[in-house]
């Protein structure tokens, strides 16, 4: 047998067309395309066209990818009803994970197709606006079949058009987390895929896994640990401190990056221009933050990640903190969706072995005689 | 960068001591105890003992977890009323996934627990038992403290107490299918754990890998080939003739054992017993499958898997099939929530990486250009 692998780490589990993190050069492609050449142009909807169909969209073609994900918004009648029985305080990545699974709800096995992908990715925003006005006592807002991806988000949680700056800020973000190589839930996606299950089971455990605070359940903690530093002055006493306690900094530390994440990079000049009162605390916490972790670890590269910057984004956008997982995940479906869709594609079992290290075996004692 | 390994065949993702899949020698051990000596006469919750706290329980050991096993066995409020919004028509394992999503649900992120384990597994059998009594017009029943695990689960399907003789099938069936090392869905709940996500995300996740045809979704098919054969006299003409189309038979082939699947033998043996009519087509069915896969593969070693005589013991026991996934998702949970816990005690993230096959970084032509 062969060895056991902690973590998998440095194991390849699937070839894609989809994504690539080129750590050594600090960038991420999508099908060809850098990140930034991608980030400030492109809306959401091209960026999910380029994944499921393998090429930017033509004019014609975008305009009927948007028509079709804006025709899909709508949530099942199944799925309003359970979203109505959820409590107000539940973890909105628990309902999201709860109504992705009933919106899938099928009568008979179906392979995920690109038609699942686009309804799956049309109906997060949703479930999630629908929820968020349910728990402050107000009704849903049907979505507009005239606004784009990131405006309907906006415009189904506040009831309101969103300023094109906040549009502006939410798309960049979609368009940056929308995928990013094989991080833990989009392979929990296609292990679930490579057993021919439905769509919404790869989603529905990409989600559970999203949840993880190793994974995507951070974001939050950057808020929280930046409210407890509360000023500029006080982030080099109080991270000193923290060290002292062992702390960790939130926001910092990737497996992949060797140098500084590019996504970060874009989030940190957008939160500079839309967020400037967390840029003065954020950007003096990052510093403070490398400076410290360089003189622990001289050897290690530059650790600011994408969760880092992404908070003052979200925050600017008007996002309560407990939309920042959820809200991950509304741009990472369309990373999953394109994985699952190439896993099935492949159609075999991942299936790995564990190493046996229990007792060997004997002889049970009969309950009476224990 | 290492070499993509398909399926992740022969890698070793995990250490376990929970269960041990012995290919060569047919055997499958539970911590230190082969499956044959546990199946005939331990109880599913003294096997569940077994997983979660690492050894077989006393008497009093026993009692308390089978009293709180049944102490949690209700639906949360949330869960009994997303229940009632699914549709009738609806696959039970999406009902499955679905409401143990929403049992699931809280205000925030909870670390899995024995406890969790413990209530994730009784719930199980409830919520199948509420749907598949509410596709049918009737009200739900309430579990029965008295009864223990598999007793409680027919009762609360009929609506009345079953024979010894199906309780005792049952409970065969649930020790049988309880835990077996690597599989598919154990490594989905083990990935999304090893994000330091909840219990029940885990859960869902593997439900929706179990789901999958390639892992679990299978042992219907086994009835329906049946029915199509018809015969043990037609079984021989009609194989003949499905390999002549390409048809692979239902209920065959593993990628670990090499001698008999202790499980399907086991199996095999209670359908003699308990499903005569079963037993007569399927043995036939077998015999002839086994000689034509020889004659085709010699090399290859005999495969009827756990799913064949599975389908001929559940029939027997009553349930529809389409409760046969679900069935093994309410043995496997056991399994399941016992990896989920020893993955969280290694708190190490799960990340493979993935190889690029796509395109090479070019720049995109703008919108208008294209």
């Amino acid at each position: 047998m062969s060895q056991y692998i902690p973590g998998l780490e440095g194991v390849v589990a699937a070839q894609t067309q989809i994504s690539l993190v080129d750590g050594a050069n600090g960038q991420l492609v999508y099908r060809g395309y850098v990140i930034a050449d991608l980030a400030q142009e492109m809306s959401f909807e091209e960026v999910a066209h380029l994944f499921w169909y393998g090429t930017l969209p033509t004019r014609a073609e975008l305009d009927g990818l948007a028509a079709q994900l804006s025709e899909s918004r709508g949530l099942t009648e199944a799925a309003s009803a359970a979203l109505t029985a959820l409590p107000k305080d539940a973890d909105p990545m628990d309902v999201l994970r709860s109504i992705v699974s009933v919106q899938g709800i099928s009568a008979h096995l179906e392979k995920p197709t690109l038609d699942l992908a686009i309804r799956a990715t049309a109906s997060f925003p949703t479930v999630l606006a629908a929820f968020h006005r349910r728990r402050q006592g107000l009704e849903p807002v049907k979505p507009r079949a005239d606004l784009g991806h990131a405006a309907n988000y906006l415009y189904m949680l506040d009831g309101k058009e969103a300023t094109p700056e906040r549009v502006h800020a939410l798309n960049t973000y979609l368009v940056l987390l929308a995928d990013h190589g094989m991080n833990a839930s989009t392979f929990t996606a296609r292990v679930i895929a490579s057993t021919d299950s439905d769509m919404a089971s790869c989603l529905v455990g990409a989600i559970g896994a999203l949840k993880g605070p190793a994974h995507g359940g951070a974001p939050s903690a950057v808020l929280d640990q930046l409210e407890l530093i509360g000023t500029a002055e006080n982030a080099e006493p109080w991270m000193r401190e923290a060290r002292k306690r062992k702390e960790r900094f939130m926001g910092f530390g990737h497996r992949v990056y060797r140098t500084y994440d590019p996504r970060a990079r874009i989030l940190k000049e957008l939160c500079a221009r839309l967020n400037p009162t967390f840029y003065e605390l954020a950007s003096k916490v990052e510093e403070t933050a490398l400076a410290i972790l360089h003189e622990e670890h001289p050897e290690r590269p530059q650790a600011t990640n994408v969760e880092f910057y992404s908070a003052g984004v979200l925050q600017a956008i008007g996002l309560p903190k407990d939309l920042f997982p959820p809200t991950f995940a509304c741009a990472r479906v369309a990373g999953w969706s394109a994985h699952v869709l190439e896993q099935a594609s492949h159609n075999r079992l991942i299936r790995p072995q564990s190493e046996y290290i229990g007792p060997e075996p004997r002889k049970p004692v009969p309950l009476a005689e224990r």
